[in-house]
């Protein structure tokens, strides 16, 4: 039987790792040959993970043949892909985002606008009687509770809330205990230069003719981080200059407040302060309650760009 | 609670009804607000199923207001969906065909590569607990039977004939018996002019920088279609014309035997020799075992013209 490589988007988060692990095992389930891999680096968040729940991390690919079968988790636009996507065979999208796509042929494809993936994989194994053991129990939680940043997401559903309580059980963890240690284990920023820091969860765009990049770290300590806004702001200048951006936004989101400060470079750096109603000052300003590029950061900037 | 309109795509063929019909039956049962609508005429093999189970026709819109909420069913592509479909809010798709679509939101998409809509939409049927009436599975079931051709197209999939067969039970009729009268209604071609015949079920297409038409018409008998052949070749003739195409292909389906006898004109009418290593005799060839415009016409002309 052909080998099918299930994979998630590069730059890989929790979501992105947990839901094509899980995937793959609900495939060879159901009598697939199917491997998992990984597109990046796996990050302290994730490894938190893979560790409570004993997990091996994926093997990591760069590129794929032609021809190849594959399935995407957590995305569907190629930008987003492994190299060599456009020449592979796509069996199956499972992903919640905005569908950006043309194929050749007729796929499987669900999506819910829903606040994570494993929330859909979840229901795919309730539809398929998958018996979920402890430890995909586990990466799916995990998945939901990184996406959601436990819950308190605008991009969170009741039915990923639901979902999760049902997992917890499954994978016998107290979901805030649990939740609170993996979302701080991916807050160790401490080892980071800072052109990694600002590279760790990076997303390219482009509207309205403008280039531009949204990027995001997750902190219990926002002074913390800005100690080394000099730093970052250097970083933040040579990625503008090399990539021709015009504007970089990186979000420093405070997890247990559901905050972000934001620093705002570039030749459009004042976008930020139309999109929010706000005044830059020293490059910065503060976002109450704003903690979603999806959903708050996006559209916003999007929309005055 | 606002009202969702669901529908499929124009030149509505039996799936699209009944699917459109069913889909809106489900969202009701799942406490929404949902009407179902069609975007053209019903054909008379779609009304044989109507009569049968006695089902009202849907209400015919012509286009929606901007913000709608709609659900598509059996298409994805704007170009074969309701006028201002652009500005709409699109909930969800339920699906069977390649997907080329651009959302701003994330949606409920649900597709798979199977024969017919309505197999996908019995899934979701199980998946949410959703009592099947009589009704509701003769109209599921006249749909898989109207895009399968009776299980004879390359399109049918094992699935498509499992749930076909749940639903025959579930709507008390002999599956051979109803699918054969029911096919039969659809080809009754007489009171119809060539230029109606060669526009039921007519698609547009565009590849490497061709304009051209794939249409499609079942009937029992070829050669009583081919008595019209005159007539036929100038409302072709007229269509070229009108919209500047490089090829009309219309195929004649023998739904009994499985072949169809094509009708090739245009600058490009011999594109179908090579994609089908045919000779064009009186612009016409015959090709065995051919029934399928999206398994068999369409991917060869594509790769030809």
């Amino acid at each position: 039987m052909e080998k099918v490589l299930v994979f998630g988007h590069k730059n890989p988060d929790t979501d992105t790792i947990c839901s094509s692990i899980v995937m793959s095992q609900m495939e060879n389930k159901m009598n697939q040959n199917a491997e998992c891999v990984r597109l990046g680096e796996i990050n302290k968040e994730t490894q938190y993970a893979l560790d409570y729940f004993k997990v091996e991390k994926p093997r990591l690919i760069e590129k794929i043949e032609e021809g190849q079968h594959v399935i995407l988790v957590d995305h569907n636009e190629f930008a987003q892909s492994v190299d060599g996507i456009e020449n592979a065979k796509i069996d199956k999208i499972i992903d919640h985002h905005r569908i950006e796509l043309k194929t050749t042929d007729p796929l499987f494809y669900f999506a819910e606008p829903v606040g994570c993936t494993s929330t859909i994989l979840y229901e795919l194994c309730v539809m398929n009687n998958i018996d979920v053991d402890k430890k995909m129990a586990g990466l799916m939680l995990s998945a939901i509770i990184s996406d959601t940043l436990l819950f308190k997401s605008p991009t969170c559903t009741p039915k990923d809330v639901k979902v999760a309580e049902e997992l917890a059980k499954i994978a016998d963890v107290d979901v805030q205990n649990y939740g609170l240690d993996m979302l701080k284990a991916g807050t160790d920023l401490d080892d980071f230069s800072a052109e990694e820091l600002i590279n760790l969860d990076a997303k390219n765009l482009e509207s309205n003719g403008s280039k531009y990049v949204i990027a995001q770290v997750n902190t219990v300590n926002i002074e913390d981080v800005l100690k080394r806004q000099a730093d970052l702001e250097q970083a933040i200048n040579n990625e503008i200059s090399k990539k021709g951006l015009d504007l970089f936004v990186l979000a420093i989101t405070d997890i247990l407040n559901s905050n972000s400060e934001i620093i705002s470079l570039g030749n459009k750096a004042k976008v930020v302060e139309s999109a929010f109603g706000k005044t830059l000052e020293n490059n910065r300003t503060f976002l109450e309650g704003v903690v979603s590029r999806k959903k708050q950061l996006l559209p916003m900037i999007e929309k005055n760009i």
